[in-house]
């Protein structure tokens, strides 16, 4: 009760924190399929009606795990120029995706979306860590290609290839998308 | 019981042509959340073990379901040339895929597909579209990519953003996608 008087904010982001928190615990102990509402609401130490309103149910709330799971923790590595920078951050990219953990968060993020939130906001994430190395061409003074196009030639083929067509996907292809994607650009600096 | 001579595959497609039947009229009379097994099951004249035993649950059926509202039912239109041809196919398969109903569809199509047999079969249908596209090209003479080729920079990025990103898609952008896929090889074909 002494928490009373706290921002809403403050009791908001620790209900966030718990549920979350007790989702990864439980998965990891009981495993996905066997998670439910209550199950979840006891671990973290809410009443079932506080989930059912903060997420409307266990695949939102899923979703919205699954899109923190998604979230960068660190910078694009910085080793020196475009296409290196590239090619690294898409073949990490790749390897978080492509992998069982990756999928399934891929799926959940898209499946409790009913308004497409939680997929907007992994494309985000997306569109920031490019944005971050193409900040550093430019400063650099190479020339570069904008973030769209990154993503449609770069991040959109490989997460298309994740969903629908896992075969052969491996990091050479993550570098041929790159290649593609910034060649020409090198051809026209180059003065061709 | 005169039906019990029927060979096994003439009675496996009738209870999925019923099955599918019945999906798709409960769909539309009661919405696809109120859905569920028993209710299919008795519509399309099955008992519920028949549906259970051979889609596993409901988010299955509804996978299965979805990919045959996916598969398209007539070939691209031949317009006589490349680029007008695979636009207007992309054009299409934008305004099909990135309306209310194709979004839903491929959600269900996607989630209720534990081996991504259903995704493929949806990315099959799309490369098949291209195929009759490309080999219509080269009968002409003309030059053209290959079908991975359309599929990582025309499909994957509409599919994307459909999915991810949806704002602000439109026919100019497939137009645009279209362009930048078939160009290089109309610039080398020139002699540039």
């Amino acid at each position: 009760m002494s928490r009373q008087m706290a921002r809403p904010g403050g009791r908001s982001a620790r209900v966030q924190a718990s549920v979350h928190a007790a989702v990864r615990e439980l998965e990891s102990e009981v495993g996905r399929d066997a998670l439910t509402v209550p199950m979840v609401a006891q671990r973290a130490g809410v009443t079932p009606s506080t989930i059912y309103r903060r997420w409307g149910d266990l695949q939102e709330l899923m979703s919205d795990v699954a899109v923190e799971h998604l979230r960068p923790d660190t910078a694009p590595k910085d080793i020196g120029d475009l296409t290196s920078d590239l090619t690294a951050w898409a073949e990490q990219f790749l390897d978080e995706m492509a992998s069982p953990a990756g999928r399934a968060y891929i799926r959940d993020a898209l499946l409790g979306d009913p308004d497409g939130s939680n997929a907007g906001r992994c494309s985000a994430y997306a569109a920031e860590q490019i944005d971050v190395i193409l900040t550093r061409a430019a400063e650099r003074g190479e020339d570069a290609p904008d973030t769209e196009t990154v993503i449609d030639h770069v991040v959109a083929p490989l997460m298309y290839r994740i969903l629908f067509r896992p075969d052969g996907l491996d990091a050479s292809y993550a570098h041929w998308l790159v290649a593609t994607a910034v060649t020409p650009l090198i051809g026209r600096t180059d003065g061709s």
